[in-house]
């Protein structure tokens, strides 16, 4: 085995894994939506790593910015301004409806939203959140209490203050309705929740514009324009997560204009440049930004607004601009659906197949009318090891949890290459399916 | 004035501010321990920025890195393998005692810190926490319960389960005692509180080695030693956070090497690359580590592990040895502990003055008999202006809180540097006591 190789396995510890069953590969080299391991496999890079490579790999606009910021000043602290910090704030502000108003800096998605919490809490001077289970906000104590994952419970207690709410999830119901009898309870409960906690303790609804690696649900329409209703209603922050969703993933710059909203306050990372630097956001509206001009801001981090991380963005920002990647996700939404779609004309293990953009995923089942989940939410992969391993033979890389199969390329991926890696999908599902059914 | 100054009023929230009273200084340069503002004024870093740029400003070795792994392959998630990843990781555990085994990387201090609780609950089984008044653990949920600083109440409700612990304040005694009654009530206080939350809830002691933000006091003889036996008594874990003490701050790679202890956790950020480019990491002893073979490790981040990040910590640590700065901070310990204590001498301000390595702290007094602070903790800066007035016209830029003057240049300082930025300094405080006297 490598040096890479042996160095990984006995000094670093591994993000969600059990360290002695990890073997994995030693990743060498990147270019567009294709990545390659020490053995030079190449593989489709059908997740854009961890949903955040939305320019793709090792994009030139990008690579250059960086290389530029760190000749030129790779770090000024917070306190001071800079140009890179100021003209991204700016430019991200210029991205949102004309109610926004300014930004605060983070490195991460679970970050970003740490610092929401507490700008919504200050400015609220109130302090419950309603989050939904099926939502995945970060690992750090604050967004780990907003998570309503299974991946919370093992490292409560966590911050105090978060109520849950069901998800608008139409395949499984947890209302037990049918489209025809749907009344959007899953909107409307959330209602009901603000008004037993007491609208005047409830800071914030907080949310995944379209929850992302939960299930990835693309809500009944006017589900979050009713959220919105709600939330004005009582008034209440609504806070859209767009982490996941931001930057092009959903055919748009950010999910929620895919609805007919304007949240309070917004959270970025991933997308924003790509993960080349990390870099997290927090966009708030006007009034909230004007109410922090006498009031102090107890929220602060060193690398916050770091001079690299922000050339990173503005490259990558003016790259998805300037040759059309946004519009690009938008063009291959029907084409991508179209496939997805037939997957599930095709194979009986697929119970459903949802997108929006290039966010899509494959729900497996047991059984169509059971809807029976091909493997426990929560549970050992099972059968779902079947599709994982002809992935790998094949050269797709996709994140496979429970009974999903997420496909979230890069945004930049062309209708060639697209159609190309969802033949070789297809086929893995197909061999998988023919491996399980025994047929 | 200055687009970016225009730039950054209108569009970015500042950490730990009231935006309506800020007029930063706008940072276009900076080389070793050197930065200019926009009108081409030069300052003294006699900050380190955050005290994180401990190998000054525009390494060139830091800044090739960082430009070389750009090139090569900017990021790639987490649960791929990955050669700078790989060798950072062997390398951080090459400079810490044997028992160590391996790496968790983060982004940052405050989630080094979060993950460390994670993994301290995770392995205890336990959830309790016990840490001290005076300290700075980072912003989040976490790391901000687990900070004692009067930052944290504003945004409580934080993580539950932090029972805390008083001070090593020898200047300002807790326990009422003096250099010769002193039975190290410091230290002792912390088993009666282990004792009364119970040994079987209580996970970890959660320490900077040495308190940095708060106030820098270096623990008398024997502090930390007994810290660990009590530790070791109750079968609780013994967490250092050298996120402001590591690399070379203190003379020593680590600032718990000052003590003869080992840690079982320990937290670094800052230093560990400068801050070039974020990363935080959490180093476990081989014990914790072999623990997660079997068992889940319930954290993780997108960016763990970044190659760019990795890159430059590895040149950074590279360069502190191969240029011998840890050794230069040692050897001008005694020569900056000595211009501190001649302030003392001079100023009747100055009540106290401390310092291990390049980290000193020089605190200001209305009386030397009362010690009464110059300005009240946690209060508005009062006669402590004059001072940071003072610097900022001589062009020293230094970290200026409640009564407290943090002196903690680069590293890398030379002692000609640190003597012309003392002199000035001198001057500064010299200015400022005939302004507040009147004489
Ligand atoms: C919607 C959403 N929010 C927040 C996060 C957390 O981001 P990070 O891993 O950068 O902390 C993620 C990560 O996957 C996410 O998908
Ligand atoms: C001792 C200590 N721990 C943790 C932190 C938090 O680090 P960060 O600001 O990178 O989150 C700091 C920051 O000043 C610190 O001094």
């Amino acid at each position: 085995m490598s040096e890479t190789y042996d160095n990984d396995r006995s000094y670093v510890l591994h993000s969600w894994s059990v360290q002695g069953k990890l073997s994995p590969k030693v990743i060498t080299k990147g270019e567009g939506v294709f990545f390659w391991d020490e053995n030079g496999k190449r593989y489709y890079d059908m997740g854009a790593q961890l949903v955040n490579l939305n320019i793709g790999h090792q994009h030139p606009k990008v690579v250059q910015a960086i290389k530029d910021q760190a000749d030129k000043l790779a770090y000024v602290a917070p306190q001071f301004a800079e140009e890179m910090r100021g003209k991204l704030a700016k430019r991200i502000i210029g991205l949102l409806p004309e109610e926004f108003g300014k930004c605060f800096f983070t490195l991460a998605g679970a970050d970003a939203n740490e610092n929401a919490l507490k700008i919504a809490r200050a400015y609220t001077g109130k302090s419950k959140i309603v989050a939904r289970y099926r939502s995945y906000h970060g690992a750090t104590y604050g967004a780990i209490a907003l998570t309503g994952d299974p991946r919370r419970p093992p490292v409560e207690p966590a911050m105090p203050g978060v109520v849950r709410a069901f998800d608008p999830y139409c395949y499984r119901c947890t209302f037990g309705q049918k489209q025809e009898s749907c009344n959007m309870e899953c909107a409307e409960h959330i209602r009901e929740i603000i008004q037993f906690e007491n609208p005047d303790t409830v800071a914030a609804v907080f949310m995944e514009s379209i929850t992302g690696s939960n299930g990835i649900f693309p809500p009944p329409k006017g589900y979050m324009e009713r959220v919105r209703e709600i939330c004005d209603e009582f008034n209440v922050l609504l806070i859209c997560d767009e982490v996941m969703t931001g930057f092009g993933r959903t055919g748009k710059w950010f999910g929620f204009q895919n609805f007919d909203i304007v949240p309070d306050i917004i959270t970025m990372a991933k997308g924003v440049n790509s993960g080349y630097v990390p870099l997290g956001v927090v966009a708030v509206n006007e009034k909230i930004a004007k109410f922090f001009d006498d009031t102090m801001l107890y929220c602060g981090l060193t690398y916050s607004g770091h001079p690299v991380s922000c050339a990173a963005a503005l490259a990558c920002i003016d790259a998805y601009e300037e040759e059309g990647h946004i519009d690009n996700a938008a063009a291959l939404a029907a084409p991508f659906a179209a496939k997805l779609d037939a997957l599930k004309e095709k194979y009986e293990l697929v119970g459903d197949v949802r997108s929006i953009g290039l966010f899509g995923v494959v729900e497996m089942v047991k059984d169509r009318e059971t809807r029976e989940p091909l493997t426990p939410w929560n549970g050992a992969p099972g059968p779902m090891a079947e599709i994982s391993k002809r992935f790998d033979e094949k050269g797709i890389s996709a994140f496979v949890r429970w009974n999903y199969i997420f496909l979230t390329p890069p945004v930049i991926i062309s209708e060639a290459e697209l159609n190309e890696a969802m033949a070789i999908i297809d086929d893995c599902i197909g061999g998988a399916q023919k491996a399980i059914l025994g047929k």
